[in-house]
């Protein structure tokens, strides 16, 4: 805390609040971290992926009506983007080890819409690391791209997460293992600031310079607007903010994983269904999402809350399903994603401890359905 | 600074950070300030007008396609999020004496549409209070309404300021003249945050829920997305910087009143045309633009640059000529906005003293041309 108001008064005094000198350090400090060639640092991370998404389609490379795939269980901001610009959403179950995209569906998509003379064409996927746990397959992402599909990156839930594989780029890091990630630093997120705040990390300089102008009015020089852009500007003060949360990035991974494994310890109750552990990744635990059977969530929930315990639920309607969609999808009686909206849990994981953990996991136990 | 500092501490020790009471507090002190009924703080002023816009769309009372009349002279933000939304721009010429939307001029085009059988439908207006200057006509203002024309206010440098006759609340105050405001809270502006910030300002309790949702995913409720929304949340570290501002608006008007006062009781150089000052209004001089032949223009600006006297303009390119716009307007070769943005120059005002002003004056009188 005191390290936070520090800093932000160091920046109160400066006078610069914008495109200042904690941005540029920060936007270095997290490419770095990436082992990324750029990061830009924007409003939130929504705005990330819109961005990401306007910048490539004014490269003229994704076009309106363009396929985009994406996983049915993410959150609703990992979907706005494609409908606000007029793309195609093709939704892709969760591969059940996962819950994250499911590579294989994806490619098999592709083919079947080929083979079905689909006009279209499917020109990108947004594959989400959600929870923390990364979604990679590099043999298909090279399919992927053999094919001109981009691949973006969701990694507002899995900063400091390692794929099992290497990405396009050679490092495992989520956030650089394709074209372009949208991270966001929600107050909640591993690296939270202090309201909210995102960053655009790409290797790609066309799409970072065609970002960073159209997170300013879409001026790539004062009063020059090049694209009719936004304002999506990082400020100073989060900035700030972040350079010291990123530091203690490591600190805060290790320490979600300890909880993690505590619970994994920890629970032993048949009724419950553990999210997987990768020994081949690193998992970052932004969530530990159980699942138990539909008709047994609300009653562990409520019996957990009996016990003092605190849950909550990542999310309660996929996407497809919100009334902002209504009409837009037609989606199958037994879609995974609703099933497994119906049937997960999140468990504490923010603020306790392992000890605390292995508590709840004790009390969990006990649950006899 | 200290009360700043002080204020900043006080929100990182909270744990709370968007959603919290300093926005709540901040919206009702605006929302006090106008006189109006609500205020919703947002990310920025250009989204506080995207959002007007896309909450009168979502109400239906806003179509793609309508008719929606801007002053050409003013910044993009004013027109970008017109095109953005699929609506026809409608460009006004500026009043001489105001450099604002001409209103005799827009009912003109107005009835002219409708004669000339133009299938479609004038639907709003939006007036920007450029430079601090209000910008209103409640004759005209009503003559809209009966046409069922919106009225909305890019209030972004003007905030503090009254118009010399009521709006259509009653009050003078610009920010609750007409349907809603759009306010900016850039660090520059009169009232300036520490990095992005602005609010939508509204009488109408529809379209002010329907922001505040479209401002947060478009939920109504927690996961729960009644529309395809963005996030352009206020955070509480800005919204605690702006409560302190806002205190000492009045004094920062009077300050700018000072400054204003001093060139144009100083300024006596018959090359130079002054903004008019406008005895029936509180003008709270955002920026204090003058005008000098085009030819003068940069040599008068390199002249005062020379004498240490920093200048600018505002703005080089009206946004109709951004490049960002290119074929999509056909603009007469004598366009007044034009012409206005080739002649005029912004003297200092943010940081200056009267006697400052004054001694700007005297070096400014002895320009020769």
């Amino acid at each position: 805390m005191a390290e936070l108001e520090e800093a932000a008064s160091r920046v109160i005094r400066s006078g610069c609040y914008l495109h200042g000198p904690e941005t540029k350090a920060f936007e270095k400090e997290l490419a770095a971290q990436c082992g990324a060639r750029f990061a830009i640092g924007v409003s939130n991370g929504l705005d990330a992926l819109r961005l990401i998404i306007r910048g490539y389609m004014e490269l003229g490379l994704l076009l309106k009506g363009d396929g985009v795939m994406v996983a049915g269980n993410t959150y609703i901001a990992t979907l706005l983007p494609v409908t606000e610009f007029g793309l195609s959403p093709i939704i892709i179950d969760p591969d059940p080890d996962t819950m994250n995209f499911d590579w294989e569906q994806g490619l098999d998509v592709v083919r079947q819409l080929k083979e079905a003379g689909w006009k279209g064409r499917v020109k990108a996927v947004i594959v989400t690391h959600l929870y923390g746990t990364p979604s990679w397959n590099l043999e298909i992402a090279r399919k992927f791209h053999e094919q001109d599909i981009f691949i973006f990156e969701d990694n507002a839930q899995a900063i400091g997460a390692l794929a099992a594989e290497p990405g396009l780029h050679g490092t495992r890091m989520t956030g650089n293992l394709a074209d372009a990630a949208a991270f966001s630093f929600y107050p909640t997120k591993n690296i939270g600031a202090l309201g909210d705040a995102g960053a655009v990390v790409t290797d790609d300089r066309q799409l970072a310079d065609t970002v960073r102008a159209l997170a300013n009015y879409g001026s790539t020089e004062r009063y020059y607007n090049r694209y009719a852009g936004y304002n999506c500007r990082l400020d100073e003060l989060q900035a700030a903010m972040l350079r010291i949360k990123l530091r203690h990035l490591d600190a805060e991974t290790e320490r979600r994983n300890a909880v993690a494994d505590a619970y994994a310890a920890g629970i032993k109750n048949g009724l419950v269904t553990l999210p997987k552990k990768f020994a081949d990744m690193r998992q970052v635990w932004h969530q530990y999402v159980i699942r138990v059977p539909e008709a047994l969530r609300d009653p562990l929930r409520d019996y957990l809350a009996k016990a003092g315990i605190a849950t909550d639920v990542h999310y309660p309607t996929p996407p497809v399903y919100q009334p902002c969609y209504e009409k837009y999808f037609d989606m199958p009686d037994d879609d995974p994603s609703l099933k497994f909206a119906n049937s997960c849990i999140s468990l504490p994981i923010a603020n306790v401890t392992p000890e605390q953990a292995a508590e709840v996991a004790r009390v969990i136990n006990e649950f006899k359905g």
